[in-house]
């Protein structure tokens, strides 16, 4: 018996191709004509999975959420590792742009978020809950580190917390529009030097 | 001779109204047509000014940017504030939202960016050359704060200006994404403790 490789089911591929199509032409200026094109997946069976645009959207939020949030969890829970560096591999791993895509508005949940939020309650409300979840993961690496004593203890949790969410936001959107590849190093050094 | 109100112009209240729902419902999804009918201007005045939807988005553009501008020059030559007061203004001015109206993405700029940018230029450059602008007004404040010993000499220019300008665009994004109000008063308590 030869071994062969875990096949990527054509559910897969066209949940990508709408997500690559969805970041960087944008949701309203994709058709599902051109998903079928784009991933040769044939149209009946993509309508077979997905009914619409939408349910492909639906779909796509949820996969691009949770593969985030495995990441997230699982730095948090490196016990071996000191709070500071899973916060530092938390904020880098933000802003790393693994996908070669070029991501309309720098981060895709702003891009999607700008795009669909008005007509998909739906995603609106998968956003918002991620990044309320991201605000409390980051809250409590804050409060294990000032308990153990690792991050100074007049570290304020909440408004630490936030400046390091929205600053990642706004540093992923900054160096899109700006053009400018200064920004994010900048930014983690801003930030790293704000811990110690 | 009675003194009368400066009237405002019939290409004043044009760009008002465009103003508003391009940043409200969006650029794509407002005609000219609906702006005519918002504005009460007639269709034969209005076009007399802006020959396109297009031409009313540039001047649109320019407009709001130079408002702005004017707002950040004016706070950073205040030289009988501190520099961190003039600091705390201008971060303060740039999230305070005097407008009543509801910005689709929380700030105007990224609003404008996120829907214009793939078809026009001028807004891209626009955009990403009054961010430069921006980060350079932060840096020279920091720079003034170091040389006359009122903020830490240890304090790092540009990534404390892209920390400030980075952290502003994402808050703006993510108080209206989270529909949290707890986000801007918290990020500015987050930034203003880090220049002290």
């Amino acid at each position: 018996m030869t071994k062969t490789k875990p096949t990527v089911s054509n559910k897969d591929i066209a949940l990508q191709t709408a997500m690559t199509l969805f970041l960087t032409k944008g949701y309203q200026a994709t058709s599902m004509d051109e998903i079928v094109k784009a991933s040769k997946v044939s149209k009946t069976n993509i309508y077979y999975h997905f009914k619409s645009k939408e349910e492909l959207l639906t779909a796509m939020v949820d996969r691009l959420i949770a593969r985030y949030e495995r990441q997230l969890a699982s730095i948090a829970a490196q016990e071996e590792l000191t709070i500071e560096a899973r916060l530092e591999r938390i904020v880098s791993m933000l802003v790393a742009n693994d996908d070669p895509i070029d991501v309309l508005g720098g981060c895709p949940f702003l891009t999607l978020y700008m795009q669909t939020a008005a007509e998909s309650e739906y995603v609106r409300v998968q956003i918002k809950q991620f990044f309320d979840r991201q605000l409390l993961t980051l809250e409590r690496l804050l409060e294990a580190g000032i308990r153990n004593q690792e991050l100074r203890s007049d570290l304020q949790v909440q408004p630490t917390a936030a400046l390091m969410l929205t600053s990642i936001e706004g540093a992923l959107f900054l160096a899109k529009a700006c053009d400018n590849p200064r920004i994010l190093p900048n930014l983690l050094q801003g930030l790293f030097a704000l811990l110690k």
